[in-house]
């Protein structure tokens, strides 16, 4: 009896879950397209919208750490205080692996184009899926240069 | 009757999950600290259990992607063909965060003191469970230095 409950349980879990599949990998990606418009249009506020606004977001850069969705705010605003700063951003190469019903790891890489040099590394996001939402809770980022 | 199944289903995933919680940290832990050992006793072949063997395994580095186990332990072992260069590796600050029944989040930092220098950065791996155990199938490694 037990193990029939798990196993009903188990196809009803796979069933409801391979129907939200792509839709939650298109959601995703455009979550990271409208981070990427918000970005070039020089609108951090718009870019940051991809993160959960809580406090225990969490975002690693090299070796710094930052928590928090409005310190992580507020460090965009002091590392990229000028459109020109900013640059255009491009993330290439994304990798969207569906965790679960309500959790993603997108991976990529980020190219910022500036009128001096061209920062590029690779990115590691994870997304929760809440209140009919996908938002980057975990983020890790490194650079390449 | 449908809210029914889902409610009751609910109830019984999160019972299950629940019971399991501690059990899965302290398994993914114990993971952890056995890379750390067989890093510090000079085996990398040891510290390379940690990861799922598959050529999907993602290791990502700076600005380097590795896919595949074998690639992934090739390129450890040439980057640190002696005891020397390994040096003495410290995982600190660990959080593993569950993010289904079989897949979490570790994040942490990562030391490694050597006679001439002692590098450092963090950490992001994606664990999965599967087959009994579990394994690293993402990292993303970033240096603090």
């Amino acid at each position: 009896m037990k193990t029939l409950v798990l196993l009903t349980l188990f196809f009803i879990g796979n069933t409801l879950f391979a129907q939200t599949n792509e839709q939650s990998k298109h959601q995703i990606r455009f979550v990271l397209d409208q981070q990427v418009a918000g970005w070039n249009s020089g609108n951090i506020d718009s870019f940051m919208t991809g993160y959960e606004q809580f406090d225990s977001l969490r975002f690693a850069s090299g070796g710094t750490i930052t928590y928090g969705w409005k310190n992580m705010l507020l460090r965009y605003k002091k590392s990229y205080p000028t459109k020109e700063k900013m640059g255009t951003l491009t993330f290439g190469e994304i990798t969207i692996d569906l965790i679960s019903s309500d959790a993603a790891l997108a991976f990529g890489k980020w190219t910022l184009k500036r009128s001096t040099d061209a920062p590029w590394g690779l990115f590691t996001v994870l997304f929760k899926y809440k209140n009919g939402e996908w938002r980057i809770i975990h983020d890790h980022t490194s650079s390449g240069n």
